[in-house]
């Protein structure tokens, strides 16, 4: 293999979320015992933004439609972004997460979440670099090391025995830092698990930051969609250093505005500045009108937000009750965001062949766990941003297929 | 210097076109001379997109509302564009360069042209290669060979001596292929000159990248916008290997649909793969309702692109009277595109406050020729896809400076 061969090979496509359309289902085919199981389909690979499901939040395509109508001014943005969008949702994110957030220079808009994350990551790491990655975590993260020629320092967490806190691995934490890992990228609440950090994973992770001199980059993109009695604890108002920490959101999710592709990252000016540099070669800027539809982003109007939560935290109860009768799965409550990661128990064919067979004999699309770390092939991820209903009868459409597989 | 500085210490965007916002005025105020210039601002550094200018092609904000309406499958396709939009685009592009597109594996849509190079470049380039490019090109092109870690080999082109042709210098591209260099990257029309590469030049193009084995990344994004009596050559319907060819395409341009974030790439089926797998992690896709506005592309309907080349001609001969009548300037007529180059003659002033100076005294905002080439610092650039009489009046007033900061 070539070097850029090489580079390639291990940036994988056809498992990620939104992909299935490309799966091979003859493979599974050979494996499948049984009559399809009938029911609406349901992809809980990714969020239901449809009128049934999760809309987008009100306003947005008026927002939209204004910033065409504003013409060049919008459509021709700083690369960084609209300068006055920058103002308006750098106070509402300052407010949010406890810290001021300057608008000149510490926040850029970016064409989503993953843009956010890809700009920070490569303003960060270079060729030989090592940088801490939670395991499991967003699928995308140590392909982003990979693709920077660094090698990712698998920390592990341990959710599902974890009470308090997300579990991670605290010491290996430390031991990356001090054996010269100097970024370290993490979800919160985590993807896939839905967990939260505990204030002293927190004050940990600040601790050691600083002690060691590490960059954190720490993708807060499901952070609004908190459950009743949660504490959410905001990484940058934490005591980090500044000059090290960038946070990255976006309302792709909680608020379904993943067609326009929108995100920000914020935090240390000078990876602010980097990463706009980089986006003026990589994509020059945030699509200018879809930019216009932040105006709607943290002022949703009254009531709404604490909706949205309560919708979402009745489906997850609904999944949570399948999961907790399936005998030898283990499951813990997410306690922010859409996303539920069970550990099924063992079954007579391999993890990847099962997620093909719920698709070709159940209708229901979902991630395979090895996405998210390679020791999660036994658990899957839904996305449980759905309609409720389609979603109860997916899940029980899984809960069948897994009776049907289970390893006696 | 970290190697992380060092990466991004090249990669500047303060003189790029629509930052200049940024611009320290100061710095030229202490060479200036005279009184202001009265007039309408004018921004030459990219095409102006409002309804008394070029507004964006009818039926555009539409399709966008129709996309949003039609919810999740739209906001959430696969990374490399809906498959039905793919469909319906790579037709049109195949019937337009004259040689098919396979939309299953042939073509990515890419959130704007400037992300189609971003992904073909880093798809094809890795650390230590070496890329020939063309000098003046693209600013941007040389940014992302650099960013590759790989070393720009230039390729004068001689625009202002040559009547037939781009004036390549195609001994020097032989010998680069001949060196070791194993990708070109160029763009027809030319951006900066307007010039267009004449049918032998392609054909040479061709030979060499066949017999050297070169991957070619052909820029066609202004490749519609083609003056009366002009002949353009798609170079990937001119024998060239399938294997070695990319091109890129958008709707930003003479459409003006830039606010909207979209391009395609389409070309060699294992580099659109790799784009595809790379894209999942920079982006994810283009836009997912902006997508949904490439319905109207290449179907604009009767006469609509008749009518949009024969208004920028019209104002494009407008600016050649003025730089023709400038004594000591030199330019060439754009033979495609809504950009002009003229090297200007002899300032008292450095070129870099020059440009400063026009914005400052005269509310004319241009982009310096340095951005395009080493070589170019007595050239400015001029995007006319702007109002007829304000180009008319910017212009007049970049000839009064001239005369104000004439060398004698």
């Amino acid at each position: 293999m070539t070097p850029i061969e090489e580079k390639f090979h291990g940036l994988g496509v056809d498992n990620a979320p939104g992909q299935e359309i490309r799966k091979d289902q003859d493979s599974a085919a050979a494996l499948a015992i049984g009559a399809m199981v009938e029911g609406p389909a349901v992809d809980f690979s990714h969020g239901d933004v449809d009128e049934d499901a999760f809309a987008p939040t009100p306003g947005a395509l008026d927002a939209f439609i204004e910033g065409y109508q504003r013409g060049g001014t919008q459509a021709y943005t700083e690369y960084r972004g609209n300068a006055e969008i920058r103002a308006m949702v750098a106070g509402r994110l300052g407010t949010f997460t406890g810290c001021p957030v300057a608008p000149e220079n510490e926040l850029i808009i970016t064409p989503g979440t993953q843009s956010a994350l890809f700009l920070a990551v490569m303003s960060l790491v270079t060729a030989g670099d090592r940088v801490a990655i939670v395991q499991p975590d967003y699928f995308a993260n140590r392909k982003l090391v990979a693709f920077a020629g660094a090698e990712a320092v698998p920390i592990t967490m341990d959710h599902l025995t974890t009470t308090e806190g997300a579990g991670l691995d605290l010491t290996a934490l430390e031991a990356a830092f001090r054996s010269g890992v100097k970024t370290f990228l993490f979800s919160n609440p985590n993807n896939p698990a839905g967990v939260v950090y505990a204030p002293a994973e927190i004050a940990a992770v600040v601790r050691l930051a600083n002690t060691h001199g590490v960059t954190v980059i720490v993708d807060q993109l499901y952070s609004r969609l908190l459950y009743a009695g949660q504490t959410y604890t905001h990484l940058r108002a934490s005591g980090i250093d500044p000059g090290q920490v960038v946070t990255i959101m976006g309302p792709s999710k909680t608020e379904s505005l993943s067609g326009f592709r929108l995100g920000v990252a914020f935090g240390a000016p000078h990876l602010i500045a980097r990463m706009e540099k980089l986006q003026a070669i990589v994509s020059l800027r945030a699509p200018g009108y879809c930019q216009a539809v932040l105006r709607t982003w943290f002022a949703e109007g009254e009531g709404w937000m604490a909706h949205r939560i309560a919708q979402h935290q009745a489906i997850r109860d609904d999944l949570l009750d399948v999961f907790h009768a399936m005998e030898g799965a283990r499951v813990r409550a997410p306690q922010a965001g859409s996303y539920l990661f069970p550990r099924l128990p063992p079954l007579t064919v391999p993890a990847s062949a099962f997620v093909r067979l719920l698709r070709a004999q159940a209708g229901v699309t979902v991630t395979p766990g090895t996405e998210f770390s390679p020791c999660a092939a036994d658990s899957i991820r839904l996305n449980f941003s759905q309609n409720q209903e389609r979603a109860r009868l997916g899940a029980a459409r899984i809960a069948l297929l897994v009776e049907r597989y289970r390893r006696a």
